[in-house]
């Protein structure tokens, strides 16, 4: 049977605590009088069940059953684990601890999600004073790893434990700290950041833009003290892969890249860009990254497609279908692929990816990719992509902005001799 | 002609600056009267090789060319930028900028690197205050965005715009503040992280912890006032992308998740832990994660290569492949790669990947993959790999270890029919 847990208060932060637990196996009763407290919760479940699993690289255990109740011993019935999660003020906090531990199993952990008064406050007027820690998480608690544990003297040490053991055990990492850690350092950042605002010297999106482009991105990976000892080769692995995550979603630091990627790009956009239309086009022009390697530095398997995917979405864009065409409703999509891995390339080396189309015709795109460091080959790529319809997802032929540039690039290649290794089959030459 | 950049003192932040101006195709003109100097800085220009260019999509302009001068005045002649980098006090830092402006030409941008004096004690003795800024970046210089620029009153805001135009153009986001924004910031956390330690409320380790695991995540992307207003979904989609580079890189946040994915892991690590060898093996039991997904959702392409290869290292491990036996010097490549992708998958989807082995023999490893979700065939991988000597890159027999439990599996799978798809050429059936 699935382990236990209550909680109590379903706003954003009990939400937060409830989709943890549920996807990590337990169970979770939640104690909220609000009728809407189902719909809320379901909410933020549903945003967690998009991002917490995969998160991991294995799979989760089966997602515990929610339940609401309206009785707090319900809720807290045959418990491991009870999270206070309720908005108010000390004393309505306190009431929430005492109404709990009437009726709670005794041998339950606890835990106040708020970190707004100290543990000491929190236990004047409880039955068991030792049996109340503050678990504080930060927002969103299915992601974040982070738990600030605090607990007085009067907690055992076994019960201390005990909780580090159930926190980490839904994949989080608890810290004992005897006060709320967090809560003083962004107290501090924002007090400096007042007063740098108050004397004139940046703006707020300024201070924000000093955080995200600047050292922001050093505190995320090696914390405060850590800046100055991290060796440059890890720290520059750690970096890359940082802003080129930034650069994927379009946000922060990246979107500062992706605009500086927008004034180099040198490829061309469109057919008329192109000075000799019967040879191979340069569909992808780049640097291996960092965040393409595997531990010895060489590019990984997969990402050899995926510089084949970029090489192919360019290919795309220069027939017409670029992103107003695919808004339109229809696209390419990729049904088949072989790759012939030729030869390995490390990290910083130039590759260059130059695509002849085998037929555009009707609904096919049949592309073929030579990737080349300098006059090196080092892999092929052999793509059959089929235009569809995105509503219905089936086989549709293209409008006719695309059907004429592609039959164009298609006709102009069709001169050209099959590649080396088209048609192959994985094994047999 | 390349435009020139004059580095003056090549220490850490000298050489990031030659770093990032020469990858991004200006000539840099280095004076430092210290004779390792070339050394120093070329090491470091040979990390930033290794990290620059990839971080772009896009291929950089040419590399510019690297001189060193024990003459400032040959250093600064001809060029548009100068950055003063030298280490010391501000009298130093004083006479550096005399001894540049008595021979530079009057409209480069004099640059200093080092915010620890106000711009005005730098102009305070200049010979033409109004070309002094100070122009503030992070290390690694060649890596991160972000340049304070400082500028008085003194300077005219065409010299401002100017050193903003070459800043960007060099791939950083010049903001223009007036005073020191990140150094007070961090001055702040540290002040504050130190408060924390004196009172015994946590330990200098843990309080990296609580940033590294908790809101120095958020700051990195969203910095210091849009933690509260950034949408829950997008907000995910950052986080699980900044955490998921971290989980690759084993590093921060990234270590507590793998160990977490450890405690899962649930799939067999031998061959003994598999109840029937005579069926295909469960290599890979997951959800997609957010950022295998597209803008509309679905799994990316090359994603579906990753999800492969991930199954191709777990079958590799079950054979005794794994990363002892990698240490020793042998491994498997994959020579050839075809993919038939059949469905569509979502974030958040469980996909199980069965693997069966086609032929387990000599140097050749053919395995054939199949993706679910429950029932659904989403995609086949058939794959070749080759048994390698990691030291000629040559094929090479596998040792006893791996090939007897390959060959029992390859004998094993005999039995079973060849998979729909075995063999198959792109576009034919």
């Amino acid at each position: 049977m699935a382990r236990q847990a209550a909680i109590i208060g379903g706003g954003i932060v009990g939400g937060g605590w409830a989709a943890r637990f549920l996807l990590m196996g337990w169970d979770v009763r939640l104690y909220d009088p609000n009728p809407d407290c189902r719909t809320k919760v379901e909410a933020i479940l549903d945003d967690a069940r998009r991002s917490l699993p995969g998160l991991s690289d294995v799979a989760l255990p089966p997602e515990g059953s929610l339940t609401v109740h309206n009785i707090i011993a319900e809720a807290v019935a045959g418990t491991d684990w009870i999270q206070v999660c309720t908005v108010g003020n000390l004393a309505s906090l306190q009431d929430a601890m005492c109404a709990v531990q009437t009726v709670c199993p005794p041998d339950a952990i606890l835990g106040c999600a708020i970190d707004d008064y100290p543990i000491a406050a929190l236990q004047e007027t409880a039955l068991h004073p030792g049996q109340i820690l503050i678990a504080h998480a930060c927002d969103p608690v299915y992601l974040l790893p982070l738990v600030e544990l605090i607990a007085s003297a009067v907690a055992q040490n076994a019960v201390v434990d005990r909780a580090a053991e159930i926190l980490t055990s839904v994949g989080m990492h608890p810290l004992r700290v005897w006060a709320p850690i967090g809560r003083h350092l962004q107290d501090a950042l924002q007090l400096a950041a007042a007063a740098v605002i108050h004397e004139g010297s940046a703006t707020p999106q300024q201070i924000d833009d000093v955080i995200r482009d600047g050292f922001g991105l050093s505190w995320a990976h090696v914390g405060l003290s850590g800046i100055s000892v991290a060796k440059p080769r890890d720290r520059d692995e750690v970096l890359v892969t940082l802003l080129r995550g930034l650069k994927a979603r379009n946000r922060a630091a990246g979107a500062v890249l992706n605009a500086h990627d927008r004034r180099l790009d040198s490829l061309p956009a469109t057919l008329n860009d192109i000075a000799d239309l019967s040879q191979p086009v340069t569909t992808l022009d780049r640097a291996v990254p960092l965040d393409w390697t595997d531990y010895n530095g060489h590019m990984n398997e997969a990402r050899y497609l995926q510089a084949f995917g970029d090489a192919t979405d360019r290919m795309m864009a220069l027939v017409g279908c670029d992103m107003d065409y695919v808004a339109s409703g229809v696209s390419f999509f990729t049904a088949e692929t072989h790759i012939r891995h030729v030869d390995e390339v490390q990290a910083g080396t130039r590759i260059r990816v130059k695509t002849q189309v085998l037929l555009g015709q009707g609904k096919k795109m049949h592309l073929f990719h030579k990737m080349f460091d300098g006059d090196r080959l080092l892999a092929t790529g052999e793509h059959m992509l089929i235009h569809v319809d995105l509503t219905t997802r089936k086989a549709a032929d293209p409008d006719d902005r695309v059907a004429q540039p592609l039959a164009l690039i298609g006709q102009a290649h069709a001169t050209l001799p099959w590649p080396d290794g088209v048609g192959r089959t994985v094994g047999r030459k």
